[in-house]
This record gives structure tokens, C-alpha cells and sequence, in this order.
């Protein structure tokens, strides 16, 4: 067998897979902060386009791609799957180990998926401009990049302790023609609030958050766009796992479990949802392992209640896994899954035991990558490593039991843009924060406020 | 056509293209800098193994590749052909232009096609550790991920402007195994001897080849390893051009011109030599374009005469086109392309009016780059930028000429460590070195005392 299943380019799924078509409990509605009543898809018009509000709360089975976005991704998908065989060699394991690679697209991630679909949306319906957060800085460069192709303006708010740290994410941004600001800014009256009582603030996704929303509001032609967590972005990014079945099927072999790191949820929905079709409507008996960091570990820690998608609290309220809107990871390298909530579709699966969770250490982490890299010759981002710790583990599992077991597994991007974060944990300064159960009840008690009644049953 | 022309595995090269074989006139001996008599292959065995040395001198048309080296292969090659739909667009221009992309590979350039095959003929003859130097870090990260592999011993000497300007070049390296010196150290005599008389020098290549050379030759079980300019290294590229012939001939189109940066010649010769033979062999008039840096500009202003391969002179007098070996070109971005002297084979091409050069001032190809960012969404590196800047004008001449020429270019590697660079562009301070006539006759003239009565013919 080749090393590597390439499809071509007409094998590019032509619809994404809407999940909830086949979900056994429909996920309850997205709720009003004020009145605790189901939003309607009129109140997000200022921050959407009218396509994405529809595919938001949408049952279809399947939404057809359109061409100018299908042609977009021809110039990176559909992006391949690797056998593993280094990897299986140096664990000894008779697990056969398959990983779908997405940081072949030119932002180095799976997020330009959603990116394009997301501005290619809002160029027909007339926004000339998008504004968004970027923490880490893989979601602010994909924005950029389908920006660019569609003549959009793109700004970004990038957490200034990202914007200093990470200036090569910034230029790259930059280079795609992006307005990059630090955040908090003086642009917005949510930044000029924290900047007037914290001059050197270093920012956060939820003051970053506030300000494009801020920004986007304020302006007739702009509109806000998200990089995880909605159901639209998990959507369009089910084309990975499409092109991984039938990549999976011309290597003569289906997965027994797939396996994807989890942030908001946009990665692990993926490669997981397609995947997850044929448990639902076809019978079969596939695990699915979303992976978070146990500094942020809302799947495996956190509850099922009403929360805030932002620390600041100007979302509605969705029904997710959350530590609490205002849990402050700790500033792991892996800054794609540094995030208090799971998306709306994976917590429900969750809730019901479709798929399951657990939770890796950074440096744990971090000895899985080394691995991968001495066995495949890639070097994953932080976030793709918290896959590689799981499937390791399940591997080796594999071998102790002498069973040969099947593992497919997301490689959501490279690590080109964070050697730094492998230089510390070379340098054997890498350092892990225990999360306490204390910390979680005082943070996941603040959404009490939030309950609904009727949803709390 | 879809954009991308993709091969399956069994298409990668069973064999190297060794140019030797059809040259009209064979390139003149190495010479001993003593004697000034041809070297002979075993005056190279302490740096280089049998297997290398016999390439590097062999007339045979080809060298078949070893099945390990090919099974390494698969991790990345084929590599992609694209069709540049975005930059044709861009130019509006009448042209096709196509580009052979190697920054797929996971050190993310052409590099490792010879890194690979070097390791594997080290390992195979019983070699621990192999030694080189390295400028920017794309030929030091190529030799450190093949030495991986292979289980050897990888030392790097950086240019200490290098190590300390770009740190995430030197954390891949040590991710990869390598152990990674700042050039001049107080591992080598030849390293001590220039610290003593300047503690804080910024280092360069030639030194930095002398302390990889005095290291490897210090030690049986060390070897020494060369990126570019030797014929074996070279040879090794020609990968790239023959997978480049079959996609050319699934896409319908043979080129009229094949464009590449140029260094010390092997981007170049990779993808040229192969189409080169069609000329030699088989008639046809392809035009091939080397494109070098004006500030280095060794094939359109430089001379053709026997030179050291290296600033310190150690190594055999090569004839080959150079500004002498003690010229120091300004420190451009584009690091691959600063030496001072090209390839024996690519020089005798030229010499015989086979391939054609140009020049490209440094403001002038990162105006280019930006151009295929918008058009393509790839970064380029900025060693790339140059044969994008050459394709630009070739275009832009087929549109005034109204002529629709067939375009291929090498796009040698992508610029995700090259950040700082495009930073610099973008704000507007990259500065242009003018080279004088002056300068250049003063280290031409240099080597006057190299050259042989006989060479001199």
C-alpha cells in the first residue's frame, strides 16, 4: 500500500454534512441572555450573512458547496492521508495507524475550510469588510487568506500577549493583507474601557471577542465571523472526514476509532461527524475521541448548562460542556483549544455517549510530538499533539492486548509558527498547571444565573 | 484541468539524471590547489562516502536510486504541480505558467531530495556522524531530519548571524536530533583561531565550512556533507525535474522556458537537467533561466575560472563561474542564493550558451512574492521569490507580445521561517546593495593566482 491515499480534485466533497439531520436529541436552542427565549435568526443579521444564520439552525442531511468556494479549495484539498507506519515501527503495535493531514493549506491548518466558505458568503451578500479574534493566531491567518481571494477587508484583534509573542503569526497575516491590531485597542469602547483600567493588559480572547463584534456591529458593511464552536463552522468543516472515508476505503481498511484534539470543536467535528454517520444511520460501532488539554478540560470536567460563548458576555446563551465563562486557561502553547466551552453539536453528543473524552498534559503532549516527529518527520502544532498523545496511548493499548485495531486521527496543522513553544520543552522549561476541582465549581456556579428553567430539567 | 497534477507513488524516479552524459563538452577536472593536478577520488574519502565520491565523478546517464532512499521518499514526494490559474489571472497574461512546488516536504524545500540519499549512502558505509555548515537553515534542517531517519549524528554549524537572527531555524534543526553550533566556536581550531582575534564575529559560510570540514576530517567515523554545488548533489535534484516531465505531459503542455533561483545550482539543475536532456537528446528548444540575486551575481557578472568552493580555501579549485571566493555578498534575505560561486556543471553550461541567467534585485522579487501570495496564497521563501520574478517578466512579455509561451518554474520552498524578512519588506525598510565593477575585478582578480596555464586556455 502507498504511503499516502491522494484523491483528486473531483473528489472534492460537493455538500457538507449537517449532523443534525441525524442526531438522536436535537440540541436545545441557543437562548436570548435577556430574555431566556429562543433567539431568533433575525437578532444575528448584523454579525452574519442570511446563509450562514440558515445553515446555523438548519436539519438538512446535506448543504451543497458552492462552486466558487469547491474551486477555492482546489488549491490545497483534497489533502491527504498517511499511513503511519513510522509510527507504528517505533511503538511495535499491531494498530494500524492512519492520520488525515490539514496542514497542507496555506494558513497550515484545517481553519481556511470554514474561512472561505464563511467570506465567500458574506462577498455575495454585499459585506465589504470582516472583522474577527485571533488567539494563537491559526484563525486569524486562515480569515486573512479567504479574505484576500474574495477582495474582503479582514481585521483581526490578536490577544496581545499573542501579537507580542507570536509576531511571525502577525506578519503572515499581514502578508494576506490583514489589519492586525493588538487587543485591547483603542479602536473600540470595550478596549478603551480595559486599556483606561489596566494600561498593560495583556488581553483575551473574550476582550478580543467583544472588540470585533464592537466593530462589526457598528458598521452596515461589516460583519463579525467565528473560527470554531458554531454549528456552521463545524459544518464546513466536515469535508475532512468525507474525503477521509473514502480515503480510508481505497486503503482497505476502516477506522475502529477516530480521534481529533479538541478546542471549540470545529477539528474534532471534522474528521469525527462523517465518521459518526455511519454509527448513527448505518449501525456500525466506530469511537470517536475528542482530546483536550487537562488545563482547560471542560469535556471531561466542566458541566452541561447555559453559558456565554465569551467572557464578556455579549453571545447568546448555548447549551454546552463549560468550565464557566470566565475560566482562565492557563497559557498552554496550544492556544486553538484554550477555550472555556465546547460547541453546541459535540456537547450534545457528548451528553448522549455518542463520543467520548479525555483529557492530556501538556507535556505529555509535547513527548508525543517528539515522538511523531522522529517517527513521521513532521513537526505538529501544539494543538494536533494532544491527538498524537491519545492515539499513542490507544496504540500501545493495542499492543499489550495483541490486537490490531484501526485509529484514524486529525493532523490539524504544523508547527512551522510555533517553535518557540518546542524550544521550551527542549529546553525542559515546559511547565503544566493543575486545574483544582474548587476552581471549576466557583466558575461553572457563576452560569447558575443563566439556567432557564425549563432547560435545567 | 484540475489545478494541481498529482502523481501516485510508483511514479517517483527509479533513477537520477546525470547531466554528464550529455554535456557537449565535459566540465574541466577539480584541481589539486597544490599541485594543481586533477584531485582524485581518494583524496575525498575522509569527507565524502565511495558510493558519493563515484557520482560525483561518473559519466554514467543514470544512477538508479536505492529502494531506501525512495521508500524515504514517499513521506513527500511526488510532489505537487500546480497550474498558477491566480497568477496568470493577476498578470492577465496570454502565458501558462505551472509551478513544481517543493515546499511540501517536511523540512519545507528541495533539500532534503539530497539530504536523504546522503545520509543513506553515510549510513550504509558504517559512517556515525556527518558534519555541515549552514547560512539561513534550509540545508542544516534538510541533513538533521535525514539524519534522523537514519539514526546518525547530525552537527550543524550555523553562521552565528543566522543562529542568533533566526532561532526557530536552529529549534527545528534540534527537534530533528541535530546538535547546532553558532559559527565561529571553540570547537574548532579554526573556529578559535578567528574568535581570538574578534570575539564577537557575526560568523559566515566559509568559516563555518572550515569548522564542519576540520570536524569531520578530525574523526573516522564523521563525514562531512555539501548542500548544493558538487555534481552528486545535483544529481540528486533531477527528481524534481523528471517528476515535473510526466506532469507537464498529463497537463498537455511541454514548456517553452524553465525558470529557477539560483544559488550554487541545485534548485536549478533539479528541475532544468531533466528537461535539458530533451534539448541535448531530443532537439527541442527549451529556453532554462537561472535567476540570481543582483547582489551576488556570480553567472551575469562574474568570471569563468578555477576558484575554492569556500572563502578559507580548503577545498579543491573548482572551474566554475565566480566573483572570487573571498567576495562577501550583503546580507540578503534570501540566504540559499548568497555564495559566491556556481556549480561546475551549471557553469560549463552556461559558458557553452546551453541555459541563460538573470538578475534580480532583492526589492524587486519580494514585490514578486507579494504578487503570488495574492494570486497563489503561498508564501514563497525569498530564495523563490527570485524565479517568481523572472516568471512575472516573462509573462508580462508574452502579454505585450500577445503570445501564449508555456511557463515552469521552480518553486523551491515556502517562507513560514521567513516571516522577519517579509516583515521588513512590508514596512518598507529593505534596503538594495549595489555591487560595483570595481569590487567584483578586485576579488576576481583574487583567484588569478589559481589558475592553471593549462585551464587558463
Amino acid at each position: 500500500m502507498e504511503r499516502k491515499i491522494i484523491l483528486s480534485e473531483n473528489e472534492i466533497p460537493r455538500f457538507y454534512y449537517n449532523i443534525m439531520a441525524d442526531m438522536p436529541n436535537k440540541p436545545l436552542p441557543p437562548l436570548h441572555p435577556g430574555t431566556k427565549q429562543p433567539i431568533t435568526p433575525d437578532m444575528l443579521e448584523p454579525l452574519f450573512p442570511r446563509e450562514l444564520i440558515l445553515q446555523e439552525v438548519s436539519d438538512e442531511r446535506y448543504i451543497e458547496i458552492p462552486a466558487g468556494v469547491r474551486e477555492i479549495y482546489t488549491r490545497w484539498r483534497p489533502t491527504p492521508l498517511f499511513r503511519a507506519y513510522g509510527l507504528e515501527k517505533l511503538l511495535d503495535t499491531p494498530a494500524r495507524i492512519f492520520y488525515k493531514y490539514e496542514g497542507v493549506s496555506p494558513a497550515g491548518s484545517h481553519k481556511p475550510n470554514t474561512a472561505v466558505a464563511q467570506a465567500f458568503y458574506n462577498k455575495i451578500e454585499g459585506v465589504r469588510r470582516i472583522t474577527t479574534e485571533t488567539g494563537a493566531g491559526q484563525w486569524g491567518s486562515a480569515l486573512a487568506y479567504a479574505c484576500q481571494i474574495f477582495g474582503l477587508e479582514c481585521e483581526v484583534f490578536m490577544v496581545k500577549v499573542s501579537y507580542d509573542g507570536k509576531p511571525y503569526r502577525k506578519v503572515m497575516m499581514n502578508t494576506f493583507g490583514a489589519n492586525v491590531h493588538a487587543s485591547p485597542s483603542s479602536l473600540t469602547s470595550a478596549g478603551r474601557t480595559i486599556l483606561e483600567s489596566e494600561p498593560g493588559s495583556n488581553g483575551s480572547l473574550g476582550i478580543a471577542i467583544s472588540e470585533a463584534i464592537e466593530r462589526a456591529a457598528a458598521d452596515p458593511h461589516s460583519h463579525y465571523a467565528l473560527g470554531s464552536v458554531l454549528n456552521h463552522v463545524l459544518l464546513h468543516q466536515t469535508v475532512i472526514g468525507q474525503e477521509a472515508i473514502i480515503q480510508m476505503e481505497k486503503a482497505g481498511f476502516m477506522p475502529d476509532m477516530v480521534i481529533a484534539p479538541f478546542g471549540g470543536g470545529s477539528n474534532f467535528a471534522g474528521i469525527a461527524f462523517p465518521f459518526l454517520r455511519l454509527n448513527l444511520a448505518e449501525n456500525q460501532k466506530i469511537r470517536f475521541i475528542a482530546v483536550e488539554p487537562s488545563s482547560c478540560p471542560k469535556l471531561t470536567r466542566g458541566e452541561f448548562r447555559y453559558d456565554f460563548g465569551d467572557t464578556a458576555g455579549m453571545t447568546p446563551l448555548l447549551p454546552m460542556y463549560t468550565l464557566g465563562s470566565s475560566f482562565m486557561p492557563s497559557p498552554i502553547h496550544a492556544g486553538g483549544l484554550r477555550y472555556h466551552g465546547a460547541g453546541v453539536l459535540v456537547s450534545q453528543l457528548l451528553k448522549d455517549g455518542l463520543i467520548e473524552a479525555v483529557a492530556q498534559s501538556q507535556q505529555r503532549c509535547f513527548e508525543a510530538g517528539m515522538d511523531f516527529i522522529r517517527a513521521e518527520g513532521i513537526i505538529p502544532a501544539p494543538e494536533a499533539t494532544h491527538a498524537i498523545a491519545s492515539v499513542i496511548d490507544e496504540a500501545v493499548k493495542c499492543r499489550e492486548e495483541g490486537i490490531s485495531r484501526t485509529i484514524l486521527f486529525n493532523l490539524c496543522g504544523h508547527g512551522y509558527f510555533d517553535m518557540a513553544a518546542y524550544e521550551t520543552y527542549l529546553s525542559g522549561e515546559l511547565t503544566d498547571v493543575q486545574v483544582s476541582d474548587e476552581e471549576i465549581r466557583k466558575t461553572v456556579a457563576f452560569t447558575d444565573g443563566f439556567q432557564p428553567e425549563k432547560a435545567r430539567a
